[in-house]
């Protein structure tokens, strides 16, 4: 393949070490819409005449209809997905395939066909991202005004809304859409016509290839185009960013599946069983998004561990960039389908969650709240006298509501029997009406809101 | 401080692993803005007096005035920021302070401060971005037509000029800046109101706060506002990204200052010597910019594996989020500065690179565009035939443009004197016009584009 | 500092980007012993004088006096902290200080400080490793017999006891301390004598250096000695590794600590409060520990690229290997304090443990292992059985050990009454005898041996 | 395959997630050497009779030679080879395969299976490590007297022999293996018999495994051995750090084969060409063995970020060890095949490696020496006239040893002629004649231990 130099073919270590056929063959409609678009501009520069032009793209149609068709002959020896369809274009009609490749390097190709991939992985993450809003969107609606604890820490914190909980990461879940359209929308320029490294001496139309595979321009910078993978290092650092996101929830659903918890239900088609313990009904799916995280992570550390210190403008190294792409985008998609499906079909023991949103004096802060508004305390000494009120509480072993108003009394004379209507759950969470709190109107509110913007 | 009821002082483990004053000290003047803002709202809605809260604002006054001078008083047993400033308001004004803390929590106030602080460091981050493009700007316009060879693998492939070479930067910083300037909008809402986790009972205003602190809006859910860092991660991916371009470009310097090399020297102030091998003249400031990216990529690495998996709303393995962000802006920080003093200060010996930019063959491409050109040939037959002509100029030990013409003829019938016009570095980076080429008017063109943009 | 050279002081942004006295001043006692050593050696082989090398020595214990004493002038004008010892030196000495540097070199001063240090950090480790499997012991010995759910996703599994279970955590920080141990034998090799990266023509003793500093013997290859950073590498990677064991046993502690499993608690000192919620109590330390995994993983990383493709011998990226390392070990010395305090004051619920180790149809798999032990059915057979028989007590709202004869008879007939016997917790676990089971004197005979290995 | 309760099939989401024959099949050789182990163990025991035991073994041979044949039915139906072994050894054998599945549970199958693996995984890299260290050994040897500069910085600093730095390598991979070995040593332990996590409460004897598997001993607590993958972790970054100094040597093949350096070169069957510029020999198998740090780096992230934080015992979190252990062992099993490969077909230009060992006043370091020694000068006074006659040199465009004596007697009188002895690169290495200098006698007394440690 390298001209009519070298004496000696590269021996079996360099074939081993070299040869990428087995992962960028994923690149073939790719590498097939940058030789057409490159084709068509050669033909309307005049660079390429019409007939060797149609042959070309006749020959690169029977390429597709042969992968399509299972029947493509992919050759370790012919390294790439680019030589590879060079070596059957050429075996298809002959010495004009060679003139695909007048103004045009691999480096061009290896930038086009990979750059393509990671824009349509954007586009399709962000539908997968909005798929899972939905189901989110649609569970919060469900359970708007069903109460559940409220945490930090682990710990029961204030009483919430299982709606108000999910759309948490209906949020996290819009920023995570909005980094991939970002990415998407940064990276949009074409590289196609950098050549190898320092531009083309035909009179080639970057422009019209750029338009042609839907690029918004040329990029500016011929040795960039070859030699710069920020566009993938950005779209590995939103994946990893909204794994996390994902981890969160699947964690979730993990710890509120224990027995202890009791929270949550999956239906089985959602679980699997052990091989020893046939009672089990095991959180797989969950456990194995929360797991994604670390290969997805790990992918954007792989590439930005490989591109340190390269000097411009292509290296060998850089052919190390689609394998971590491929395998934390791939990742990702399955973290997103099986997400989407658990959060679809989550059955919440919606009784378990109420009675939890009362444990622990979670209504505590309400107190102090009604000892400020009401009875006109600052508030770090409302907290004091709040603080007080549980520690007796916990003393007698009773919730706060139960405490005699005397007790109550006892530890500031503004007390009034007005302050147990703040005392449950259910006032609790009512009464949180900020813009954004946890009350079931907010809730409502804030869901018609990404219903209109998800339409 | 925990109010009544704890029964026993937090033993010194606690102290030391639950302190952060060291740490979120750096934060004093987002903690003053958030209460100064939440005050204002405060006493807007009625919810505090307006003499209590005038007490306050001109208590929050005397702090800042404190601090600048030096004269506050740091304290490790307020634990961090937040409760050191209300502490320290506590005794400038007494009873009144405790009324600022209604309807908030330190973890919302946690959640705006960094926000703050981020959303700072991402607008310094676009202005340092803008300086060293300018001052690659300068530089390219100086050298736009200078000779250099253009590398694929560190082996010469093709005459650029130095202009083109440093402009291909210019591209990689102009999408760094674009990703600190979408993170910064992303994060550009207020977490204010989120109070605990469940928004508050008080009549608050949250998108006033939001206004008077620049936030384009008010964050739509509690427990995201009090619960996630992506804005953080968001930035640190960014940092990491923009850190691997500035190590490429270090990597350069390093490698182009060996006198192997010799294409640039750097002047005395911005080299150091040896304490044993006096003659030295070491590239340090290049060396530590480009290993600044491993703390970056690490800080990266630390918050995403510290929020892996974090059920809601807050955890205190958030307090971990501190750390990495400031050590990596600040390395960022540093290693920006740094390289925009190498930049202005590279002395390129043009004369070297020129020279090296003729060696290896680089014009190879050229004769083999001529052949298809001038001659007709399909690109993989002119290939070959040029691969044919390095072999013999190897072998007679001379420059491609020094094989005579019946050597050249041997090879390929359609061989003319016209070839040797293509033949030299000045010829093939002068033909090279495509859009984002590196013929010196396509890389003045892009200058132009440029100082536009940054003007 | 630079000789007589440079004819410009190094720009402020070179001091700011190359100074490191704030970061290396904590190897003053590693700094002070090199020089010792060398001195003796300098002495010894009568390259320095008598007088002058007592001089110096005495110079030495003045510095270490005044560092102790916390006079002793640290400034950044000096660098690092070689060159402020070296400086100070000269001011207490004169001219005689200048006959320490003799067959030395500052980059082998770095190799060999930083090598001490983490040495010892790595001995530290050790003994703290040691410190939290003896409380461990300890708790495991009050609890071999108490029983808990044993889970496998978080799902209760089968019973098993707290004592076993704080065992797994013994062989963890076991084998954690076993690679502290081998990293630092690996890393007992003395630099000290590479000088700057080639050797000395000075007829130095580089054994006797290395004894004298406890080192095994010195390094084999000056190149080397003064320019891999193995050791620390290797060191963190240990770090990290620990840090996730700790990470676990953190978790667990969070996930134990919530109302709804209320499987432990901790003493108020190792707890926290919040400013707006008084009844909480959170496991703050356990949640910091589980965070600064985060840390100490991001450091290795750190590290990593760092040295990644750094060609040899020395280069000034290498002065990014000290912060990680630091970061590291400060951040997993507290940890394991904190672990270890935690692990000494968890105050399990033993009655809620016990209960839950119950839940689940825990004894399935007890139930299957009976029917091929005493009823003869191959294993997947018996598999099938037993999900019959949970599928039944699930529908009927009972444990297994509620089903009726008949029920189970009519699943299979071999089923008798004796199958009671082993549908119990205590019956599962005290028939778990196999080495290194769940069995109450399994886990007894295991606490013995850990006993005698850490005695 | 779940025994009787599921009522419904897998829905297809999970069983793409969950399935993993295709990454796990690998690990047939070992889970069949598990299952035979167990099998004799039960018969041993008379857990299982000797007539259903030989049909066992003999229905295992059977699947050992589809397997070797490439007939074993591998199917996704089963989910990964455990099951694929159990499935087909069903179909085999008939009710008798069941009885392998007494006392024992997939979890402790995944355990032993995959710790099999990486142990092999050690042992092969110990002996790549070796033969790699041999080929350095080989060229060491070659090259003990041939002089090279010695770089700090990439700045010239003394002259070396190319030897000597080979040599640095041998030290470094030598510590590589031993990391391995350490590795391998402490994973040693069998985990057999843990059962789902508890134990077993069959008779069986772990020892017997242990023994029959090459395990030193049984692990001691079930539940550990079902949950750690610490041996994997250790493993990874014991490859990282081995990657990390592939990647040193690397980047050196690749910089010293630029034009500029045209230190070395390789010959063509382990470099490749271009596309486009057909007189390129690139060095794309050292970019390569480069670029693999990232993945094998970004592997240790990602097993470590799926450990941290899980609850014991087995989590389906786990399952994602395999793919970066995999994946970063396959890789550096290339790397260190093509680096051997590299080393021992390395042909250097000693000529212009000698040459260049004189540049930039590469024995200023000896003129300093000198002074010191002959004349008696303090060294940092030394140091400081040193720095004087580079100066001069330099302003004069000479080099030290053409410096005239008067011109350096005027820089300190008690300079003599004697002085130009040691300005030489030839002399300032064999000066260096400390234990492990470069001097030729101590690079060839390193070559000789190494020698016998490798034999």
């Amino acid at each position: 393949m390298w001209g009519g130099r070298f004496s000696s073919r590269p021996a079996d270590i360099m074939q081993a070490i070299n040869v990428s056929i087995g992962v960028d063959r994923r690149l073939w409609a790719q590498d097939l819409a940058g030789s057409r678009a490159h084709c068509r501009m050669l033909i309307a520069q005049g660079i390429v005449g019409a007939e060797d032009g149609a042959a070309i793209l006749s020959g690169l149609d029977t390429i597709q209809a042969e992968i399509e068709a299972g029947t493509f002959p992919f050759r370790d020896e012919f390294e790439d997905i680019h030589l590879n369809v060079e070596a059957r274009l050429s075996e298809l009609i002959g010495e004009a395939s060679g003139r695909l490749h007048t103004a045009r390097s691999r480096n061009d190709q290896v930038a086009v066909d990979f750059r393509l991939w990671v824009r349509d992985a954007c586009d399709r993450t962000g539908e997968q991202l909005k798929a899972l809003q939905r189901a989110l969107l649609t569970r919060a609606e469900q359970h708007a005004g069903d109460l559940m604890p409220g945490f930090t820490h682990l710990q029961t914190a204030q009483p919430v809304t299982l709606g108000h909980h999910l759309m948490a990461y209906v949020e996290m879940y819009g920023r995570d859409a909005g980094r991939f359209a970002d990415a998407r929308a940064r990276m949009n320029e074409s590289p196609l016509g950098a050549a190898a490294l320092a531009g083309s001496p035909f009179p080639i139309d970057r422009h019209a290839t750029a338009t042609d595979l839907g690029f918004d321009r040329p990029m500016g910078n011929s040795l960039d185009a070859v030699s710069d993978r920020d566009f993938a290092l950005e779209t590995l650092a939103a994946a990893s960013i909204c794994a996390g996101h994902l981890s969160r929830l699947a964690e979730e659903i993990v710890v509120w599946m224990t027995p202890m918890f009791g929270f949550v239900t999956l239906p089985d088609d959602l679980t699997t069983g052990s091989s020893i313990m046939p009672q089990k009904r095991n959180p797989d799916a969950a456990e194995l998004v929360r797991a994604k995280t670390g290969r997805i992570m790990g992918s954007f550390v792989a590439l930005s561990t490989v591109m340190k210190g390269l000097p411009l403008a292509y290296s060998k190294d850089m052919q190390e960039d689609k394998p971590p792409v491929f395998e934390a985008m791939d990742a990702l998609d399955l973290a997103l389908t099986a997400m989407t499906a658990m959060v679809a079909a989550l059955r919440p023991n919606t009784a378990r969650m109420a009675e939890a949103a009362g444990w622990g004096y979670s209504t505590a802060t309400d107190l102090a709240d009604w000892l400020v508004r009401e009875a006109g305390l600052p508030f770090r000494q409302a907290h004091h006298v709040t603080g007080a009120a549980v520690k007796r509480a916990e003393a007698l072993g009773v919730g706060l509501e139960q405490l005699a108003l005397a007790e109550l009394q006892a530890l500031h004379p503004r007390v009034t029997e007005d302050v147990y209507k703040v005392l449950t759950p259910e006032a609790s969470c009512a009464s949180r009406q900020s813009f954004g709190g946890t009350a079931p109107e907010q809730v409502r509110a804030r869901i018609a809101d990404w219903k209109t913007r998800l339409a």
